[in-house]
């Protein structure tokens, strides 16, 4: 990704009559069964994926047992695999669950973090409180961690690269993904990101697509889509690009956002894994090509509000004047599988 | 900007071991008297300087005797140039200046904006109160377009494209950048934003290095650098890139901000303009070329806290981690005049 050929024109912010803003980058389209079927720029060089990986990091949990020996409840899975803002059915979800496995916030290695739910943050200004470590937006996935350090009899270090919760994420990773990670970075939440290419993450995400509920890994990632696609208000939040097309989508398809521009969408119906990422780390052209990918694969209508928000604006000023677009680069815009 | 051949690679985001993303941009280098002496990507295209033109948005205020038929101090001057972040001083010095002129909230047209400023913010939530047009970000601007106004005679909607505010900006920007200014786009403030080469864009800022305070243009001129550099809390604000870098700078260079990844400086010892865009709109990718162009010009010392800060970071993470840090690309590190 460090020369001009590595990435592609992929979204456009247009200001009334100039491109004000491109936005360049990468996708993986895969295919369970016929493997990679469509790609912009280079899908092999590694990327981090960042918190559009936690559905991944999230198979051990499910696979070694401890989440039905914890009785974990959908809600608590979709947690899991979220990057939440904070809002009190969060942080109440992660309260309660830390206490059934008798822990407490004191145990997370997260770092605490404002809560980016406005009626939680507002809240606490008020009170004139401080975030702790239950708000940051990763807490879901570390309680999940402690969930199965506790199951596996581990260490409460579970964010060491050797400790066993992180070498069970490295195995699963590297199975679906079909990939060595012998590359990781520290994630904003202080857990190693193992790296991957695009293409492998989007042949993990094709698994999961695919997954029929048979055998270990096939129920754990059957689950773990479902948990999602069934609460998509646990996944982000209300106003979020996830759980706002989760929900128009209704269970076709489960997606997650990843910081620095990165998104990730299982798609059942297709067997299809699509994985991307934003050269320059934006969210909003992220959010604007999964939508697209989404209403390339039909699962999201293209005429859906969300979609269209998504995918063109309005960008509106202060004084809610429309003020420009966002347009699809041609190249990339209208792809079908 | 629209093809790969415009932008070039100015910085990089390494979360080790990775690059986890690049931000493409231009930069034109204008010497007052030998015109372009450096330049990467395309500066020939027209971008929206957004709020870095402020000072050139100013001149007609002073120039026509507004400014000083209303006895503007300097700190209102630096404010009219400031995207400011609405700050008790800021909110403050609006709140009196309109009066002064026999003008109100209500006769802004910039629309409200919730303060950037952390206290400003939270003493607002607290109070369960909202923001009004003073706390926009360029309310400063505005009231100078009022005074003008008032100055002119001219009637109340000053944000209109043929309003004789409106009329004289494009003026002063046209002659200053030696360009015509037949596109323009809406602001995020409502306000006409002119469209300018990034050559013209530095052209226009390496007038303003080289005044010397005579004729009407060169006072005016000369007067708004000094404001601004004399007053760097009222151009931004505490913790933002314009503040810090000023004061480090201790009144060799006056920078602007403005949105989507552009900056600008002026640069009087060395009779230089500098005009950056980061294609992508990145308010980190610009802050870093600026932070590295004005070391370049001498007058920030590369080891200086700010401008290692903002060129390298450290990236912490929520834990107080280090988990990356920014570079200058290869071929626009190291620039020197």
């Amino acid at each position: 990704m460090t020369t001009d050929t590595t990435s592609a024109e992929l979204v456009r912010i247009i200001r009334e009559p100039l491109v004000e803003c491109v936005h360049r980058g990468r996708v993986a389209v895969w295919h369970h069964d016929s493997g990679l079927i469509a790609s912009w720029g280079d899908v092999e060089a590694r990327i981090l994926p960042r918190s559009a990986i936690k559905m991944m990091q999230a198979l051990p949990l499910v696979e070694s047992g401890a989440a039905d020996a914890a009785g974990l409840s959908d809600t608590r899975l979709a947690l899991a695999c979220a990057s939440h803002q904070g809002a009190a059915i969060h942080t109440d979800t992660v309260t309660t669950w830390l206490a059934d496995i008798g822990r407490g916030e004191a145990d997370l290695r997260c770092g605490p973090q404002m809560p980016s739910d406005e009626p939680a943050a507002h809240a606490m200004i008020r009170a004139h409180g401080h975030p702790d470590q239950r708000h940051n937006n990763c807490s879901g996935k570390h309680t999940g961690f402690l969930t199965l350090a506790k199951h596996l009899g581990a260490g409460p270090e579970y964010l060491e690269i050797d400790h066993p919760v992180q070498r069970a994420v490295r195995t699963a990773i590297e199975e679906v993904t079909g990939e060595t990670c012998d590359q990781y970075a520290i994630d904003g939440c202080s857990a190693p990101n193992f790296a991957v290419s695009l293409k492998g993450f989007a042949r993990g995400l094709a698994a999961f697509a695919a997954a029929d509920g048979t055998g270990v890994r096939g129920a754990a990632m059957t689950r773990l889509r479902s948990a999602m696609m069934a609460h998509p208000e646990y996944v982000a939040g209300e106003g979020r690009a996830c759980t706002r097309l989760m929900r128009t989508m209704g269970g076709r398809a489960a997606i997650k956002t990843g910081a620095e521009g990165v998104y990730a969408a299982i798609v059942p119906e297709r067997r299809l894994g699509i994985a991307i990422k934003i050269e320059d780390g934006a969210t909003r052209a992220a959010e604007a090509a999964i939508a697209s990918m989404l209403v390339g694969t039909g699962v999201l209508h293209a005429e859906d509000p969300e979609a269209l928000s998504l995918m063109h604006g309005p960008i509106r000023n202060r004084r809610d004047l429309v003020t420009g677009h966002m347009e699809l680069a041609p190249g990339f815009a209208g792809w079908t599988p």
